[in-house]
């Protein structure tokens, strides 16, 4: 199964400390080696970082650990193929723009006889299911609103209405953002922590590695990470149920 | 003025020697400080590198000028801020995606009074003109061909229909590619040169660097090279005359 880690924070923060325990999980202390992606949002811009080789490998991965990219919104995935072949076109995240912001989509899960009808303009490049997904939820977002870009209460709606049609065709874990809010679903595995005042230190399951957050923080940060597994040992991780979709505002579950 | 690079080759080649050069043009024998980026095709996939930072001093040029990178289309970009504040998202190239390809786009010139009507999906992030100039080359571009992606001589035919309408509004040197070809505009700005065999040595002409071509190709490797300046001081290089459209293909223009 592939691995998923989403950030959503109230002020632009470096996720180098969750992604140095992540990114182990490409290659080292798991299975993930079909290459890895992150995007993050910087304003309504992206940077967009995919690579086919295993994220512990990767000289791009050693430099998002190295150079503190701030970032109020952040999707990164280590892909462990399950459909598609092994190539970069099938490294999520995957970006598209609509109403003139970039999108960001990642998925953990596989999807059986999911086969929608595009009719739109937004088309896999690769040969995933995950993409194809998101084809299909940004066509029918478009379908829903028109040229108008809704508010974040409003595609809430509309996402509980398309998200389940594509849950019914298997496993779909999903992390979904405009760069606004961070969108999330659970088929069956997902977790997450707000971390706030009073900040404490946090430890690496994956490595040697504690970090003090009250020494980098100031009372008003609020920081949200959403992952399929907890990245830390001695933090309290709340698991989503399934079925469950949360989008996260400013650090904040809604 | 910005300055634009690309590449186009008949065998997946890495950009480091030309980059090298050509990112020094980003702060140091040149002034275009406003923003860099760049942006590789690897089969479908795109790997897309933006930084606001001057290319000069952004970890991630370091990064590409040490891990070569190969690929048949790569397109890049240093901006000097003309319309549009320095941004990430003002960044160039800008990647969008269409009859299930990605493009690639970069601009050097302005624009003026060029304020064309969008009516389809292809919105501008930010708020260049260069970018407007890309969406709705897009626009138009699916609206002449609708769902069915057309030959590269169909393209080109549409291109030279539609690209002298956004040159009419001022200066538009431009690389666009969809990863099997890349087209180019010259209005007033581009020069390139095809290395084949037998190859020989290049000096750059920004930094004291040369390399002997004949030791790193095969006599079946051919590589066009396109450039708002010449970036080697003992080539011949070609200079495109005003208002001509090439398109490039396995390293030779067509």
């Amino acid at each position: 199964m592939c691995q998923l880690l989403g950030m959503n924070c109230n002020v632009p923060t470096d996720i180098v400390f969750s992604f140095t325990g992540f990114a182990h999980r490409g290659g080292r202390t798991d299975t993930h080696h079909d290459g890895w992606g992150i995007a993050f949002f910087e304003g309504s811009g992206v940077r967009h970082f995919v690579d086919h080789q295993a994220a512990i490998d990767s000289p791009i991965a050693e430099l998002i650990k190295r150079y503190p990219i701030k970032s109020t919104n952040v999707i990164a995935h280590i892909r462990k193929a399950t459909q598609g072949q092994v190539a970069l076109e099938n490294c999520h995240p995957f970006v598209r723009e609509l109403w003139g912001r970039y999108w960001v989509f990642a998925h953990n899960g596989d999807l059986k006889d999911f086969e929608p009808v595009l009719h739109g303009p937004f088309r896999p490049v690769g040969n995933t299911d995950s993409e194809l997904a998101f084809c299909w939820l940004m066509q029918e977002l478009r379908n829903t609103f028109g040229d108008t870009s809704p508010a974040i209460d409003d595609l809430r709606t509309a996402l509980e209405r398309l998200v389940p049609q594509v849950a019914a065709h298997g496993t779909f874990n999903m992390l979904l953002s405009d760069g606004t809010a961070l969108f999330t679903h659970c088929s069956t595995k997902l977790c997450y922590i707000v971390r706030q005042y009073p900040f404490t230190a946090a430890c690496l399951s994956d490595e040697d590695l504690s970090v003090d957050f009250s020494q980098v923080t100031t009372p008003n940060d609020r920081v949200a990470i959403i992952v399929t597994e907890p990245l830390t040992n001695n933090e309290t991780w709340t698991e989503f149920a399934p079925g469950e979709l949360k989008v996260f505002v400013d650090g904040l579950p809604q």
